[in-house]
């Protein structure tokens, strides 16, 4: 006994944990994944906030509660939590599910490793090793390097820092104090964390030089040297072009072939964010959509998105192997990078990364391409696509589907409350609202696109 | 068909997926939760990396693996990997199992969410706002503000922004050229990713100003002031000072309350890097450790390591309620902030992340302490900091352990070999390498720091 604290044995019941443990994954097996390919089931329980939260005992007590009660919870969660694996949300550029990266997800967390050094992480480290080599493979490069991280916005950033470090090395140290305005470009149709990551790395989003885009959505490269050219005349210093293969809204893929000629000419290191379309490259059919590739410095790709891996799954990828990664990151803690350990420690990469603890997110879509193989993957993306392809000729056959544009928010809010699919909405370039499809599951067939057409007609026939 | 693809019906073999699914839980039931508090079974199973990769079948294949397959893969990812959860595990700052935080995280892998907008995730937004709500009372803040982000480096990195922010607003736009140089102060032995931080927001390395510490690693307020007076003779702009509640090494908490002052004096942001210390504040014993945080303007806090969450559960905790943390972070994007939705918006607080997709690492922090109530989080605290207190007393009676920092990486390389235990060895301020105990989980008991000594005896007894 040491400060009133009893200190033989251990405080934890394991046997009542591990029985809880039971019997909430049956619960998980029943009412999520069981349910997952079931469309006579709601998308969502919609509840407004201040009706959920009275449904929910969110407050948190000086005493525990007891495992049935704790159960009852995790069955409140999941009934009000949107189901994100049902075959009709098309809500966001992830949805369905992936047994085997699932299954790569809860191996994760119960042994709750972190990815710094290979003495914590053996099989996680040579995972990611593996995993990495095969996507730069993809992306066409002989050699690379990379890192997965907490998202598509932190892969940007890390692009975005690297690429200044090569423009100026000494940034690291002296920071950006002093220096000429560094200007980057991207084009208006970018994601917005071109714009956070500018803000956050203390270049100003006023230094994102935003490319006109025709009307598919794609880059201009003739705007793009206009713009280069003129942050030059301005004496302002270019670093950076950020391309995207697959935009958020309109999943435009910008020209990479052309860009990459005005980088070389220009000296500028061209990172493309293919967050969302990178997941083409796995197919044979598709993967000229990112013609060009191969000539980019570095490759932001979530493999959480079209290819299932789960949320997150997300790769920095880089082209340079000579440790400029590991240059522009490290800060060598010697109480976890010691250099007198007894094994090889160019293992220990967790000096590349700006975090400490890092989650072995390259493991679940490693599981799940054991699992499908190539092949498997590939057949992911092109019923995707083919899906995609189907519902545009449906929608021209069908009249009064332009007409729907403007009634996007209240067709919207009766599908959310009658559960019936989500799908989101957002205006574009000063148009009014419109609904984006996105299909990525391979659970979702050609009766859901017909759905989706008959569904949208009857929630807003009155209107 | 279209462009070759069938289009009707699901691709994916449900009732394949679910029964691999199950199969694979029994195989984590079995080899991992099971067996996580049993001292009998190894930490790790040591491989050299060329050996392991040998063991592993890493190569992915264009066509897929049998179940069979893929389930003696799971087997070999196990037995190959770092127990966590092993009692004898003490090698970072994260150890142990916790059911109630693993099946929150189960329920989360399944769902797949992610945190951004109320219509997503209404669930995991709302728990976040409550555990972010409970975790401000504990830090003695009447209001506040916060998001959870993927770790404390992170959450570190938003406090400096944020920091910089509210001394200038204009840098989110301008940027960082062009303005004197930016200079913030930390103690000699703050974390390392207040250098990666400040490199990776254009600040500069050389421009964190390290503070001497105490023999007991606290950082000494009379030097602060002094780099503090130095940094304002040269013309450079002091915004920040970053303190620490539990330093990564020596676990030492600098003076708050001092510090504050100083702060107060100079005008400075506050910073409090709790990711370690702070989950002291849930003890009415040990919260006095941070005596004065309530006058930090902003708290990192790790419930991921202390009180065993699960990795990563990081929250950062801002002081400031008039939006401030939106305002500094937010860009905006049509697509997912739309403002004309049918329910309350300020719901939709993915804006003040630097991500897009988010995890709802709140809900595990929450599960757990509705299962063991703040008194049962405080029994954790309180039981971790009496089993180091024993151990101390005990080291004191064992002679020869002084001498044995001089051989740490001898011993530290035969215990993994062994596989017995995994404790971190690291030098400190010119001092020789010594052995860091870190006492985190309720499975650690008064036997397990007598089998520490005994087996660093044993190891060590040749050398």
């Amino acid at each position: 006994m040491v400060d009133g604290v009893i200190l033989n044995g251990p405080i934890t019941d394991s046997k009542a944990g591990e029985k809880f443990v039971e019997e909430a994954c049956k619960i998980i097996m029943e009412e999520i994944i069981q349910k997952a390919d079931d469309v006579t089931e709601k998308v969502c329980e919609w509840r407004a906030p201040e009706t959920l939260k009275k449904l929910l005992d969110l407050e948190m007590r000086d005493t525990g509660e007891s495992h049935q009660k704790l159960l009852q919870l995790c069955q409140d969660v999941i009934q009000y939590s949107v189901k994100t694996n049902h075959p009709r949300f098309f809500n966001q550029l992830y949805a369905g599910i992936d047994y085997y990266s699932l299954v790569a997800r809860f191996i994760t967390e119960a042994l709750n490793p972190s990815v710094y050094t290979y003495e914590v992480s053996p099989v996680f480290l040579l995972v990611e090793e593996a995993v990495i080599k095969k996507m730069i493979e993809f992306i066409g490069w002989e050699e690379g390097d990379g890192i997965f991280n907490p998202g598509g916005s932190v892969s940007n950033m890390y692009a975005m820092n690297l690429a200044r470090y090569k423009f100026c090395p000494e940034i690291k140290e002296k920071g950006l104090s002093g220096l000429p305005r560094l200007v980057l470009f991207t084009s208006e149709e970018c994601h917005y964390s071109m714009k956070k990551a500018a803000s956050f790395l203390g270049i100003g989003t006023e230094n994102v030089y935003f490319v006109k885009t025709d009307e598919r959505g794609k880059m201009i490269p003739e705007e793009l040297e206009k713009q280069v050219q003129r942050a030059r005349k301005e004496g302002s210093a270019p670093f950076l072009v950020c391309a995207t293969a697959g935009t958020t809204v309109l999943g435009a893929f910008d020209p990479l072939d052309k860009i990459a000629d005005i980088c070389e000419k220009y000296d500028l290191w061209l990172h493309v964010d293919a967050s969302w379309g990178g997941s083409a490259l796995i197919s044979r059919k598709h993967c000229r959509l990112l013609h060009g590739i191969q000539r980019a410095d570095s490759v932001a790709w979530n493999p959480h998105k079209m290819l299932l891996a789960g949320i997150q799954c997300c790769a920095l990828l880089v082209k340079d192997n000579s440790g400029l990664l590991k240059k522009c990151y490290s800060a060598k803690a010697a109480y976890l990078f010691q250099q007198d350990k007894f094994y090889d420690v160019s293992y220990d990469t967790g000096d590349k990364s700006i975090q400490c603890s890092r989650r072995p997110d390259a493991f679940k879509f490693w599981l799940m391409w054991k699992a499908l193989g190539t092949t498997g993957l590939e057949e992911r993306v092109n019923r995707a696509l083919a899906l995609a392809r189907y519902l545009v000729e449906e929608i021209k056959k069908r009249e009064g589907f332009q007409l729907l544009l403007e009634v996007a928010p209240v067709v919207k809010e009766r599908m959310m409350k009658k559960g019936s699919m989500m799908l989101g909405y957002q205006p574009n370039q000063g148009k009014v609202n419109f609904f984006r499809q996105v299909v990525i599951s391979p659970q979702v067939s050609r009766e859901d696109m017909d759905f989706l057409l008959d569904e949208i007609e009857l929630l807003a026939k009155d209107l």
